[in-house]
């Protein structure tokens, strides 16, 4: 299959697929008009928020200078009286001012705006990621496409999407989890961590990938594993409460396995590996 | 009067003078020690907003970045199963991170330090602010210092002191208007104005000079000066309730004196200036 001919199919099937979960792309386009409003919305923040710290650096440049300067030697400083002024000055109206810009609550508007906007634009619901993650798993198994290249926006080696972040990925294998879909869960929180170790700004943290990636490895009926990784959690966060008693139950569970071995071997019968799965919901 | 020796006698008569305000020079280095304190707070304040927007910057950019690779063409990318699921993660998991990032309140502690810290250290108040202004003053006289010299910091020719900036020179004016010393008061509203008209960032604004400097002529007999600037004043700021005020008192009293000359005119009497002192306090 070419690559271009695997993308138009793709889209086909994605658009069908999109169709259950939005009654047309215009809604989709909505929400792209959602973001551009958000994004305005938070730069025009970070503006105010940046004036602010510029005023206030600048502030703080000129109060280390200045007092640099009467730290080397503070009689002589202080002797003269336009620095004595200039100290009194700075420590009565200068300071008041600088009081005044620190606790002023610049860009409330822009806080008020975004509690406001959820009223007045449209957002897609809990459900609706939901459905965006089901849709793409969906492909994902019509077309036996990879983990890695999905992750990294590829399809036969063609760029067709945005890489995927290690919180996106996590994201994603979270949202599977949600439907008890363990498996691509472990497909995409390994795929999380995978991407993670790569990350200088970090989307995502490796506890959080490590509990749900154990948990549904479990889940997938390998206790040993599990049990590692909640191990390597545990290290990360030693008081971590469901970790702690996931170790104890993942712990019982392989004597268990072990003794049924043991059981087993004594009978005679044949050395299998013992199904897990009968824990699993 | 070599510089060296002027420095040495304008440092025993500040000497003198300080000792009036400040029990020991040790009040005064407590003083230093207390802007030690504030500008560390303040640059920790600053950092931990700063961090908050770097953070916030990356989100805008990725938000950025992404939307604008959609608006390209919205009917492709939507189609993409990559892309939905990013859409719509973006607006809701992500989203709902930036909005608490957004309202999350860092340096709140650095904020309260700040109030504290007037409990806690040593702070000068409003009448060391003005005695610090009088000692000043009562050496430019004893010296005949000018002006400028005293601005630049300068003895001399000599550096001796920091740069005054226009804000420190209005605050010196106005603490000399607070004593009713209207002679300084227009000597240093001149400086700050001069001053203001080279700085970039404004120390201090022309409307706040321009009162002062207004009002103190005025109080020096100067009534036609006095009107010439509450006019300028009141292109800059025509609703300024005081200005409006003082430019009809200016007015009739300029009137009076029109009147008072042409009544010594038709006397033949000899045209003298007029005494407009007699309307000052």
């Amino acid at each position: 299959m070419s690559s271009s001919l695997a993308l138009v199919l793709l889209m086909l099937t994605f658009h069908n697929a999109s169709a259950e979960l939005f009654t047309a792309l215009a809604d989709m386009e909505e929400l792209l008009e959602t973001e551009s409003v958000l994004i305005a919305n938070l730069d025009n923040y970070i503006r105010v928020q940046e004036d602010k710290l510029n005023q206030l650096r600048r502030r703080s440049a000129e109060y280390q200078r200045e007092h640099t300067e009467a730290a080397k030697d503070v009689g002589t400083y202080l002797s003269n009286p336009v620095n004595a002024f200039l100290l009194t000055k700075r420590l009565t109206t200068d300071w008041r001012e600088v009081e005044n810009l620190m606790s002023y609550d610049v860009g409330s508007e822009f806080l008020e705006n975004v509690t406001n906007y959820r009223d007045v634009l449209k957002f897609p619901s809990d459900e609706d990621l939901n459905g965006a993650a089901v849709a793409l798993m969906r492909l994902q198994d019509t077309y036996k496409l990879d983990t890695a290249s999905v992750a990294r926006g590829e399809l036969n080696g063609i760029q067709y999407s945005t890489e995927m972040t290690a919180g996106d990925c996590f994201e994603l294998g979270r949202q599977t989890y949600l439907n008890g879909d363990y498996y691509h869960t472990v497909l995409w929180m390994r795929e999380a961590m995978d991407r993670l170790s790569h990350e200088v700004n970090r989307t995502t943290t490796k506890a959080d990938v490590l509990e749900y990636l154990a948990f549904s490895t479990f889940k997938q009926g390998n206790v040993h594993t599990a049990l590692l990784m909640t191990n390597e959690l545990l290290e990360l966060v030693p008081d971590h409460e469901r970790a702690v008693g996931n170790k104890v139950y993942y712990e019982k569970e392989l004597e268990k396995e072990a003794m049924q071995k043991a059981l087993r071997g004594d009978d005679g019968s044949v050395d299998v590996p013992v199904d897990t799965t009968t824990v699993s919901s």
